[in-house]
């Protein structure tokens, strides 16, 4: 085991750190790589960690589909076994965020990249203003790619505090008969996380979900548009999945793609022309799934259950690691730390946790650190063995 | 067995016909439906079938590949893994193509539908004339799309003859100075397909090869962009494949979403933002296979073999069967027919069909009749089949 290396290459003091590390050893080591399979604890910030049973069942039909005759990948996306595919897909999401009928759910290729210019071409096809709310990197792009189409305002952001907290409600300088306004519900990179959906008035509020999409109850109707990639949180990349009230659409900037245009996509079921089938067909397993777990009510508890036993680790180390996030707004599904003792230390912790079986704990490469993002799929047991894992690397060094 | 059935509801006279129906019926019926796993003969147009090694190797890696841990659907397109997966697609598609070192290769979301934007946003930042050779219903919607952003010649056209023919390049009204020249080199629909690369100068000719990439040699230098969409002769859907000259690119209209800029794909090799993982790996496998094959001179050979069998057997029909394209121009990819003795037999044929395990025969909704696509993974044996099944068909009625 890595830290049994580690120990032996650094004079440790101390009878009580030997013990611990005579206790966790072994046992721990054969927690962090799973039994099934060897597969690892895959902290993968997207594309990620999917469910197990998931990705048994496709393996299990992937040559032959339910005795079809076919792969879901060879199947004409007009045919009835895929169309079955694609309609329950939309059913069961329906179904599991409680989506109501007076939204449009499109299942569109591009990843939310492509949204940030569909969203201002859809919204505003003639341009007008637009206010955006700065909570890290990712809603950062989405307002540099919509000032191409309109103007932009930077109604609040929190990068004087490195992106590590979200800026009061009551702060946002927001524009009168504004397009919409757009918020990223939790930054990938920074960890930070909006707890409650602000209230934007008759403005509709447009949000950036990937990685918390259905990581939680989402009440749909305080939103104007909910998207997101599906490659964090759902399914493989090569998607995102976009709810938007149909009020909103119907004209497009002149120049939008007609790939972009979100009325098209509604009026042909998101097959104007081949979606991304695979993808679909993959998602609507963790649909079910999902449902079948008891919802998304029973996914927060998990996903808060999960979280807490590792900022609990974080915050009891006595800074020995550290979340730089206001604890109101730390995210349930993307953890970033780093280690008081420094970058040195980073490293070693780094190649000792890839060593010992958890995989893409590395920091985005932006901001450096250390970060665990233990979306829906991560289990608890993955959680709890990388705990452990830092409380004897932390032990041994 | 279908036939069989089709036989006993319908008075057949003859010795004959009843002699080939006894010998056809058993064994051509196991022909239809594979032993492997009863997996149909697949001839969708596209989502369509796949090599079956291909898809068995995905099977077998899908929960852990290669003893990562991992599936390839869970890792990050950043980590070494997934690098190496695209580093290898991308290296062997040079390979397999002959692809010189001045020209792009992107892998991109979306589909060639989102190309039909993506082109003129890329070759005409300042507008311009683009020339349109329309031979089908694919060109027209790139002629379509491309009028959003620049000016637009139909430099010809086959319209008058039902889109049955490659018009003669002496006939085509070019443009001077144009920015491309747009074809599409197969036409999934009509079943036509061009069978030389036209010489359009020092305008760069920009070709859509959806239907038939990678089904024969392609001389890259002859195109300024070989564009398609992955999901019908490459791997599922999800994706396009760009190779683009590379003085073409680095100038992008000023609302071009960042998704599109060619140059910014370029310079991230695809990864600007998180690819279609999955479709990039399977993809991969495939030009793996092909390579393994021979190449695709190798391949070409295969092809003309197939639609060589399926050809003649409805030109040996005696009008039963009739394929309305110019014989110079039949596609090797996809095969449409319809038969001599109308709409309801033309029914009774695709029932049949689809009873006796053959997968996707319908002709596209907006032409009707029969349409067999035999792209390079339907085994000669697929083909075999549907010609004895044919045969069969029209001795029973």
């Amino acid at each position: 085991m890595t830290s049994g290396v580690a120990l032996g290459s650094r004079a440790v003091a101390g009878r009580k750190v030997t013990a611990r590390k005579a206790i966790a050893s072994k046992p721990r080591a054969s927690v962090a790589v799973r039994a099934s399979g060897d597969r690892k604890w895959n902290f993968s910030a997207g594309p990620a960690v999917l469910p197990l049973d998931v990705l048994e069942d496709a393996k299990e039909d992937l040559i032959n589909y339910k005795g079809t005759g076919m792969s879901v990948m060879e199947m004409s996306h007009r045919g009835k076994d895929f169309m079955k595919i694609a309609e329950e897909a939309e059913a069961d999401l329906r179904e599991l965020i409680g989506i109501p009928a007076n939204y449009k759910v499109l299942f569109l290729q591009g990843g939310a990249s492509s949204q940030f210019s569909a969203i201002p071409m859809n919204l505003a096809p003639e341009g007008g203003v637009a206010d955006f709310i700065l909570t890290g990197a990712w809603g950062k792009k989405a307002y540099e790619e919509a000032g191409k189409y309109m103007t932009t305002n930077l109604a609040a952001s929190s990068k004087d505090s490195n992106f590590s907290t979200i800026p009061d409600v009551s702060d946002w300088k927001l524009t009168k008969d504004a397009k919409f306004v757009h918020i990223c519900s939790n930054e990938t990179i920074g960890g930070v996380e909006f707890k409650e959906v602000p209230d934007t008035g008759d403005v509709p509020l447009v949000a950036d979900m990937s990685s918390n999409y259905l990581s939680k109850p989402i009440d749909v109707e305080k939103y104007g548009i909910i998207y997101g990639g599906v490659q964090k949180n759902i399914g493989p990349a090569g998607m995102a999945i976009v709810i938007v009230r149909e009020d909103l659409i119907g004209k497009t900037h002149p120049l939008c793609p007609t790939m972009f245009d979100y009325k098209l996509m509604a009026d042909n079921d998101s097959m104007y022309n081949t979606p991304p089938c695979w993808t679909m067909y993959t998602s609507g397993l963790v649909f079910k799934k999902l449902i079948k777990m008891g919802g998304l009510e029973a996914v927060e508890k998990m996903n808060e259950e999960k979280a807490k036993i590792l900022y609990d680790a974080i915050d009891g180390s006595d800074g020995y690691y550290n979340n730089p996030v206001d604890k109101k707004y730390r995210s349930l599904m993307n953890v970033p730390f780093t280690l008081g003792g420094g970058e040195d230390l980073e490293k070693k912790f780094l190649k000792e946790a890839a060593a010992a079986g958890f995989e893409s704990l590395k920091g985005h490469r932006s901001v450096g650190g250390a970060r665990a993002s233990i979306y829906n799929a991560m289990p608890k047991e993955g959680v709890q063995a990388l705990v452990d894992f830092m409380a004897d690397f932390k032990a041994a060094n």
